[in-house]
């Protein structure tokens, strides 16, 4: 299995897969079809088996997939059959919304410091922690080995923190400022920006 | 020009490539070319020429596009040069953030008014305004004439709530509840779940 050669394409669909089937499995369901499947996510069946068997045989036409086999595969194959420990990097208004989203910690992450270089914000309560003085930022990531951050930081402030951040040993960012950002390969980053989402849609709209 | 045969994919990049012009002029750049907003973007720049070629002639081989000028164009195609107004649902966290995130207003976007259906919550403040009980939401949202919408509510409510929208006749709605929902045709709908883009960048972490 060499999982470095699977189309990224196919690897970001992996993570809907596993969402649907633990809404199935939360309602009850043990087993379901790659054509369920299909109808829960917009996604046609065929593209379901297809990226699916990239892994191995997770099921066998006609009896279809036990569920909750396919969520712990899913979970192995995203890594995320560990928590993992997150650092957070501001604390305004958008870092307070991330730092209270209820919606992480089951689904494999954990939000553990937050930082920011706002002396008006540094030691203030945000979630469960204080909010720490971004000086110390590097040397604390690199000794704690996290791998995983969030960037919730204005959009010209965003390139510096990314850089310290890659310095730091991080390779995955998922960046809340609205920019795109220079990161070497090796370094993952996706990007949450709502309004890119707002304005696709009301291109349609009249 | 029959904008309605472009490939959604191309749209999917104008609000992209309207971000960064927008950040270039924030700069004091007034001219610019596909090749620099291509490694703004990570987008080649055969690609930005031939996207925006689909709506007209924007700039001149050797002159590069005046940014403004291409800024006004991009909000007249979005439909964002005018300022839409916009229901959130679920003042729960979520719907709190979503409520005080500042970067709606100057982007096309203001929410309006903001429903709940939890006694707990109507009536108290959420961003500028009071949260309404949600047995107002679908006369309301007609009266008003409301295309698009915020979704904050908890997944397991949030095809009720969308079909109420679609009733009302809104046609445009941002999903934050992690799920996948059924619309008619003529209904867009784009979705932000956070945790999707975490798992997807751990698949490559180890």
């Amino acid at each position: 299995m060499f999982t470095s050669e699977i189309p990224d394409i196919i690897v970001g669909r992996l993570p809907l897969y596993l969402r649907a089937l633990i809404n199935m499995a939360n309602e009850g369901k043990e087993i379901t079809s790659s054509q369920e499947l299909g109808e829960n996510l917009g996604i046609s069946s065929a593209q379901i088996r297809k990226d699916l068997s990239q892994y191995g045989e997770f099921g066998k036409q006609g009896t279809g997939y036990n569920i909750s086999f396919l969520i712990d595969q899913l979970k192995r194959i995203l890594h995320v059959d560990r928590l993992w420990d997150v650092v957070l990097i501001g604390a305004g208004d958008l870092g307070h919304a991330v730092a209270n989203y209820g919606g992480f910690i089951d689904r494999g992450f954990r939000i553990v410091v937050v930082y920011d270089n706002d002396p008006e914000k540094v030691g203030k309560p945000i979630g469960n922690f204080l909010v720490r003085d971004a000086s110390f930022m590097e040397d604390e990531i690199r000794t704690r080995n996290l791998k995983v951050a969030m960037l919730a930081v204005p959009a010209s402030a965003a390139q510096a923190v990314t850089d310290t951040l890659i310095q730091s040993g991080v390779e995955a960012i998922l960046c809340y400022a609205p920019t795109f950002l220079q990161v070497p390969d090796g370094v993952r980053i996706q990007y949450i920006d709502p309004v890119l989402h707002l304005q696709h849609m009301t291109y349609y709209v009249s």
